[in-house]
């Protein structure tokens, strides 16, 4: 029912399962202290106490038996080389609010409530402060998005991973009615694709950001370089490197329960041109104007010092667009309106057009 | 909808994106191939075409929206150092029958019938032969339980695996309607255990064995050391350490059906010792009687070679026994019965006594 250390077997130094004793008393304060950072998440779906080798979700219990037609959603995902970053700059923190940003925005796309979150941790040796930190920045996000922490697996693989490096995936559930599912199928041409503020780069193009920073003459220094953050206050390279990803989860909720989601995409690797097309019907296209909304320094930064040129930046990076939805023009002011409840900025970035034969890409971005 | 290269930014090994541009191709062909896998498991739940960022399964479609009290069970786990034993000899085809049974056999101890599943694939620089290896697997075995691969991750994250390493996660989601819960509520004092053959070591210990053929005054020769396989027919060490994990979700479902399962336990890491007393109520231990099945010949191959001692050996593997349940001694016949009907041979291992306050462990090993 929690997260376990379940490898437990394969923390063995010698071949005695004694010697490994002090690894196993570390694990289970581990274990613990995961427990209760997951118990902070639970909501009265979750059954306790039964089900000692996976994890029980009622339906009834979350009041969600009699939605008609339901559709389960389901996403896995990981933050990619992000975690590279935290571990050279040892600030685990934000790293678990990533995980659950990937997966549970991406279910949120279709209008789904997310239910629960499952997480795999793996690591050469577990490293019990970091994998709280992880784990903890998990269970929080998950509070903020009403998923609950349902279980999880903390692998250690001796050989597998270099010292103080992790690997980490998250697999997210959600339920939707057949009716309240957003599927893109209503969208028309005419239609307007508000964009939604991200906070940076998120979880994707980190490999590429890494290699700026090590092409700069000082790299240790340019990690300190100032930038601004996307609001536009005094931050740093590796602040806006390392700041978490953007919940879009509620806001998702509100639209889809507004009546004013068509279609939603969330923006990760690919950016822009890579997603906004996944939410389209054939016969559909967007046509994003540049300039529509202010792009955070940090890709400024980036594309700088790469140097990187601006398609590669908006084929890599969110560009400070980090969810988006297509609405009817006339509720576009709506969309707009419930960004800023949610603590989001939002704009008018583009509009659904018609593809003809000759659009090779379902999305064009324009001057 | 299908197992995606998504992290594909962060295959860049340069500071463009068209210099990336032959890895994108050998993504492409991949993602293409491994969507023939998933498509291969999809059941009548699965709903195709829509949701471009999510996996949906739709509960109507799948003839279960009339179950009452539904209980969502899932479960994650990888196949911890299994992967380095496979990396090292080259061998990659039972990997995935691995990674899937790890988690539906532990969501099958609930009763629960398997819904669908998702995997996390995390590698250096994809192998892109070794990949769909991995992923044929994962969808064969799928197929063999009836649970539809939904979806999954690919990433490519350069620096956190050595070359040929790859890191494997997996995500499993069932239902059960909360009648048919196995939950272990019912177990009292004269119960029976009835155990299921293991296939030699599944996914359990493989660090341990691994050091122990490291040992070996030759490895090499180690590998290919002749030993017995499971229904003692000649095989090798190798062979023997990387023969996949027994599924055993069928059975139990049918254990479950026919109402023969009061309580069922996965036999992973921890063994018999650290598994069986997951499925009991507080109040009631188990008492194993060993010598009651046969040991397949890897065990004392193990054993022998190391050298580790019984205890030991115990508690890291799970000496033949992968699968048990508990259920009423006038039901052992019909469950052993089943085991046959499954292709398992199947024995009375022990039986429920009443726990006393001297007593530390719910399981206790007999001679």
């Amino acid at each position: 029912m929690i997260p376990a250390v379940a490898k437990r077997d394969d923390q063995a130094s010698s071949l005695s399962y004694q010697s490994a004793g002090v690894d196993i008393e570390r694990a289970d304060a581990l274990v613990s202290r995961i427990a209760q950072h997951a118990g902070s998440t639970h909501t009265p779906g979750v059954l306790g106490g039964v089900g000692g080798f996976a994890s029980l979700f009622s339906l009834r219990a979350a009041g969600l038996e009699t939605l008609e037609d339901p559709i389960l959603v389901s996403g896995t995902d990981g933050v990619g080389t992000k975690l590279k970053v935290a571990t050279v700059l040892g600030r685990h923190d934000g790293i678990g609010q990533d995980l659950v940003a990937m997966c549970v925005n991406d279910i949120a796309t279709t209008g789904a409530r997310p239910l629960f979150f499952l997480d795999y941790l793996a690591t050469g040796k577990i490293e019990a402060a970091t994998a709280e930190r992880v784990v903890a920045g998990i269970a929080a996000a998950c509070r903020a998005v009403g998923a609950a922490l349902v279980g999880g697996e903390t692998a250690e693989m001796p050989g597998m991973y270099a010292s103080g490096d992790y690997d980490l995936a998250g697999f997210a559930v959600g339920i939707v009615g057949r009716k309240a599912l957003v599927d893109g199928r209503q969208i028309r041409a005419g239609d307007v694709v508000v964009g939604y503020e991200s906070h940076g780069v998120h979880s994707n193009g980190l490999s590429l950001a890494r290699r700026v920073v090590d092409r700069c003459p000082v790299p240790d220094e340019a990690w300190s370089a100032p930038v601004a953050d996307y609001s536009g206050a005094p931050s740093t390279v590796a602040d806006e490197l390392l700041r978490p990803t953007c919940l879009y989860a509620g806001l998702a909720s509100a639209l889809a329960g507004d009546d004013l989601a068509l279609g939603m995409a969330h923006i990760t690797g690919g950016g822009l041109p890579g997603n906004l097309g996944r939410c389209l019907p054939s016969g559909q296209m967007i046509r994003v104007r540049l300039g529509a909304w202010p792009t955070p320094a940090i890709f400024s930064w980036l594309s700088e010092h790469g140097p990187v040129d601006e398609a590669e930046m908006y084929r890599t990076f969110n560009m400070g667009v980090g969810f988006a939805v297509v609405t009817r023009p006339e509720q576009s002011d709506a969309a707009i309106a419930l960004g800023a409840a949610h603590g989001l900025r939002a704009w008018c970035i583009g509009e659904v057009v018609s593809r003809g034969p000759s659009d090779d890409d379902a999305v064009r971005l324009e001057a």
